[in-house]
């Protein structure tokens, strides 16, 4: 068992090598399609994994608050987009910004492009949001005359574009459904950017989602790539066929506590306040997390599959046979491939870097 | 809508006086049946919460975690249960809070009692751990003789009594199931009063669980009390029967951002970021807070109920009746009723307190 990196409680671990693996695809990907890259940042939320991507010539970030935009501001990006819809609440930090940096907003229906132009003077750069599909939020990709409304209510304000997130890439049964949702979202930008082309020819086309950006080959209109879970993927994109196991580069440590013999269960330091409560379903039992095996500078599987099948504020449960029950012990420390990263890194803030030669 | 608390993103309201209602009854009960008190401060962590149990004379408490009884003992209380299993690789934090403080950690097996004998040689105050049904840690209240060799291999420490956590009741399905629980618990803590009194005559039995501490009337051989959730209450308490929809005492106050006419459905700042993913199911649907209205000094159920129906990171969405939908505006708060309020004041740590005079 791993005992170098002095783990004592619930720990996010960083491969950094696979990190770096994962953004240099993915921005070897954009340039191939000739498309923008804005990685989204909620995933990370990391200065540090920020200068990753500034190393590999990022210019442009995505976030998913006001806060996380003024966080990463301050750390010198220059160009970014809120890819969520615009809260007029925040309006006066949202026009500080946009004097110091090149701020994007979403504009999600023509009610939020009333409000924006009622409460500031300010010029401000905007994207319509589009609905694909998913039915979260935005505007229906048919609505043209919602759309049409909408960019004329801003009219003093700045058009970038249409951007969308196609969220519902995340409940597809197989890679086909995937490309499937995908290949409808693309038609109806396309058909958007057709639209407004003559009128607006700078508008650019943004899509979002990992499963989407990582597995299609087909990006017709679009222009702007802007995933943020593939930078650690987690093992919800890996059950869905996105990513590759090696391929996950987060992991949490976490301190074997108690061992039920009878029942063939471990008790783990890591619970929902370290993984949130995001689980997946395989045959009808809740998954919490992959329990692997963390060795000096990496981790592995075990030969079986082991899972955490329940957790509380602070107690992971893992059940698994008798024969990995019994090479356990009290104080070992396991690894956990998390349900879903994003949830997981912002739980845990501090990150330990593996692999960071 | 609620406009002078100056709500820009997601808020924790907390009620004060109804948190010191809920404390003040909680101190009152545990008076009225000749038992200790010692409330568990994972659900608030917080300093400013701790000073009203201070008022109200409470000097014990409980924590989940060895960091969070640093944070208390550094903030004055000088007798404090770690309620969770103890975690061999933190004992240099536990032997130095030792010194300082009447501390008591849990051994949950006979494993865990080997372990802290090879690690330490302080002198430590330790709880036993009992099952009493929740099959979540702990050594079973059957297996005397698990028990009896716990106790003997830690004979250079002190054994403070036995201590049982009925989570089970949170998955009961009335109020009469969870005192069916309740009781049995009980029954087998006074079988091992009964059993190591004659031996141990300062042993005591210490219950945790809020449905349990709230509903209960027969204590037996129940010496103290734990309880945590209760200072607040949530919707799944409301749900289980426990409190009275106005016992609730927190609320996230929470900005509309966006409306769709079409689905009946309003989308709020406020997600899987601020809640977590916990949810109950009514009906089917997956429910992830209630939505009330948020006036002065309180929150009131609306006329008709209405629900946070999805969370995705930082979205949720809302859906109701089209009169509810066509009187709301983007900018209003609306207040949601988290479903685990343990959860979700871990998650938005600063709280904003109302009726606080």
């Amino acid at each position: 068992m791993y005992k170098n990196l002095k783990i004592k409680e619930p720990t996010l671990l960083v491969d950094l090598q696979r990190c770096k693996f994962n953004i240099n695809k993915m921005v070897d990907k954009a340039a191939q399609y000739d498309l923008q890259f804005r990685p989204h940042f909620k995933t990370h939320q990391s200065i540090r994994i920020g200068e990753v991507y500034k190393e590999m010539g990022v210019q442009k970030i995505t976030v998913s608050s006001v806060q996380m935009a003024h966080k990463f501001a301050e750390n010198g990006w220059r160009d970014i987009t809120i890819a969520f819809p615009f809260n007029p609440l925040q309006i006066s930090e949202i026009e500080d910004l946009s004097e110091k940096i090149n701020l994007h907003i979403l504009i999600s229906s023509q009610l939020s492009a009333q409000k924006l132009t009622q409460i500031t003077h300010h010029k401000l750069n905007y994207f319509i949001e589009i609905d694909a599909g998913y039915h979260r939020s935005g505007i229906l990709a048919e609505d043209v005359k919602q759309i049409e409304r909408a960019i004329q209510l801003l009219s003093d304000h700045k058009f970038t574009g249409f951007l969308t997130h196609s969220g519902n890439t995340y409940q597809a049964e197989s890679v086909k459904e995937i490309l499937d949702i995908h290949q409808q979202a693309v038609a109806k930008m396309d058909v958007l950017k057709s639209k407004f082309f003559s009128q607006y020819p700078q508008l650019i086309i943004s899509i979002g989602d990992t499963p989407s950006c990582t597995l299609a080959k087909n990006f017709a209109a679009v222009d702007e790539l802007r995933p943020g879970n593939f930078v650690f993927y987690d093992l919800m994109q890996y059950n869905l066929g996105v990513c590759q196991f090696e391929d996950i580069s987060v992991c949490v440590a976490c301190p074997v506590i108690d061992i039920n013999k009878d029942r063939n269960e471990l008790v783990i330091y890591g619970g929902a306040v370290h993984f949130s409560k995001e689980y997946i379903l395989e045959n009808e039992q809740k998954i919490f997390g992959k329990v692997v095996e963390i060795t000096n500078t990496k981790w592995d599987n075990f030969a079986e599959d082991i899972f955490v099948t329940s957790l509380s504020q602070e107690h992971g449960i893992i059940k698994a046979s008798e024969k990995f029950i019994n090479s356990t012990s009290i104080g070992d420390v396991l690894g956990i491939i998390p349900v879903h990263s994003c949830l997981t890194a912002n739980l845990l803030k501090d990150m330990t870097l593996i692999n960071a030669d």
